[in-house]
Order: C-alpha cells, then structure tokens, then sequence
C-alpha cells in the first residue's frame, strides 16, 4: 500500500486527516495502471472522475480537423487530471486524456468524491484549495498566452517545470505553448 | 438591506443557508461603493481580498511598458473579481482592478472567508465550487486563446455573454480576446 501513503502525504500538504479519516477515504480511490500512448479518456466519452498520478506523465488534448494538436494540460505525479470541462457536467467531452509514459493513477469519481467530503468534510477544503490552485495557475496561463512572445512563454515554462522539459518532447511543448515546432526550435538552440 | 438579499440568493445557487448562518456570515463582508474609472486594486498594492459585485461592471487587467492593456477578467453583477494570484500570496501583484460603470461590491478578506467557513462549513463547499466553476471556465478560454481564430473567439464570448456587449466598448472586448482593436472592427462589421 505503498501507494496509500503517497496520496496522505499529498492530501497533508493541505488539511491533517487522522488514521480513521484517511481510512475513511481510501477505499473510495480505484488503483489504474495504463501503459504508454493508452488512453485513459477518449474524446466523446462520458467523463466520471478525475485522476490523481501516482507515477508517470499524461497529457489532455484536444485535436482539430488537420490534426494539430492543442494541449490544456500537462499532469505528473501529484497532480490531477481529467478532462474538466466534461467532468463538470459529467458528460461527454472534447479533449482525450493520454499516457507519455506507464503510468498509475488513482481515479475518483465525482460521486465517491462528493461521498468522501460527506463522510470527512475537511476533504471539502482540500478540494477547493486544490480547485483554487489551479485557477490562479490558469489566470496566469492566459496572461501569458495573451501578452507573452514565444521566448518569454518557453522561459516561463522552463523556470516553473524543468522537470517536465526532460520528459516531453519538444513538438509537445509547442503544442502546450500554442507556438510553432519550428519557433521553439529556433528558440531552445538559442539558449 | 437589498443587497443581503442578493448575496442569500447567490449563496443559495450553491448551498442552502439557515437564517441564522446567513446572519453569522454576513457581517465579515463589508460594504462599498466607487464610482465609474476608480480603481479597487491599484498596480502593486498588497492584496487582502475579493470582490462580489452587487451592481456595476468592472475590469481586472494589466498594462505593458507601451500601454498596451490585456483583460484578464471583467465582473458584473453576482460575479466576484480580484488580483487572483496576488490574492493568493496575500502580497502584492501586477493586475489592477477598476470600475468601467458606478459600482457596489461586497469586499471579503481571505481572513474573513476562512472565518466563515470555521463558523459555517458549507460555505466551504460554496468557495470550493465557485472555484471549481473558475478553473473549468479559464480552461475552456485557454483553449479558445490557442485555437480559435479572432473570429471564432468573438462569436464564442458573444454567444457566452450577451449582456457584456451592451456594456463595454470594442477596445476593451479586443483586449480581453487578445486580438486587435483593427481585427474585432473588421469582425464587429461583417455581423
């Protein structure tokens, strides 16, 4: 149950739980493996749940008519996943949600997650701390996507998560900027 | 005290109060009004708190060294507005925030707010999903922002919110979408 204590210590970053909350919780989480380029959300499926990393990498995407490739988020281990947007109306969606790397994450359904904060109500505060979060993250993205030139998005990004430049290619990083694969090139051959 | 009212009823979308939790928390929020073109958050000013809007419109944004302006958020009536990222730290940011009409807002301080969901703990489960709706919300503008063209963006903000092209002028919709005034001319013109 290695994998029990990765999510309380994630969870205790934000509120304490004692032994009898966590274990309250726990059995609400599913354990998934995927393997690399599987899908864990499929564009036009019924999205239930979202998913928090408990090893490796996946990206949420959405692709147009010609193929380019859009992508709204990037998710490590300890971050969370879905495609938001249909999970909020638990319906069917326009982004696929992938693996870049095998990976295992814990899927909780918004019922099991509406039942956990029934059950241990400062879940309630972790959950919208973490919603919170990644508001602030996302008001900042869009200032950048609005005022930034390629340079300045490439270094942001690079300064916030070097991590992720080790792991994903750089068509990808293109693809999250919103620039060209040729302008990044041209860009991360400068540095 | 109409504006109690307005605030029970937008609470109420969310969560169910009590006549007595909604008078425990109704005294952390704390009245004001400012006229058309101040500001509620100066450039630079340490950040304490968010805004409801009970009457007016207002805009969150920031300007570059040339002036140019980028909107990052408007706010009209039953929407709450601040420097979000600044807000956060509870230090200070680079978004201003000002009236475009005559306002009244509720201010809540981040203090206040956790005060009142010690007091009312549903009130957590109000924050969070106002919080929750935020993030789903600047996903769907950060796609948008990568993929769609000014006029599909145009359409979408139009079809999403009518009421706000009533109220402000073309330069700061082009602002908000991060086109130019020239392109939304053009576009404004051909409906």
């Amino acid at each position: 149950m290695e994998y029990a204590s990765f999510l309380r210590k994630h969870i205790g970053e934000i509120v304490a739980l004692s032994d009898e909350e966590f274990n309250l919780i726990l059995p609400f989480f599913s354990y998934r493996t995927i393997n690399k380029k599987e899908y864990l959300i499929r564009e036009g499926q019924t999205v239930h749940s979202e998913f928090f990393v408990l090893k490796g990498l996946l990206k949420a995407f959405m692709s147009d008519e010609s193929g380019k490739e859009f992508i709204v988020q990037f998710a490590m281990e300890n971050w969370w996943i879905s495609d938001y947007p249909a999970y909020k109306i638990q319906g069917k969606g326009d982004l696929c949600v992938q693996a870049l790397e095998d990976c295992v994450v814990l899927e909780l359904s918004l019922e099991n997650k509406n039942r956990i904060c029934g059950l241990v109500p400062k879940m309630q505060q972790f959950h919208g701390t973490k919603a919170f979060n990644g508001f602030v993250a996302l008001q900042k993205r869009v200032l950048s996507l609005m005022r930034n030139s390629a340079s300045e998005k490439y270094e942001l990004l690079l300064e916030q998560y070097p991590a992720l430049f080790q792991r994903v290619s750089k068509t990808m990083i293109a693809h999250y900027l919103g620039v060209s694969r040729e302008t990044l090139s041209r860009l991360s051959h400068q540095r």
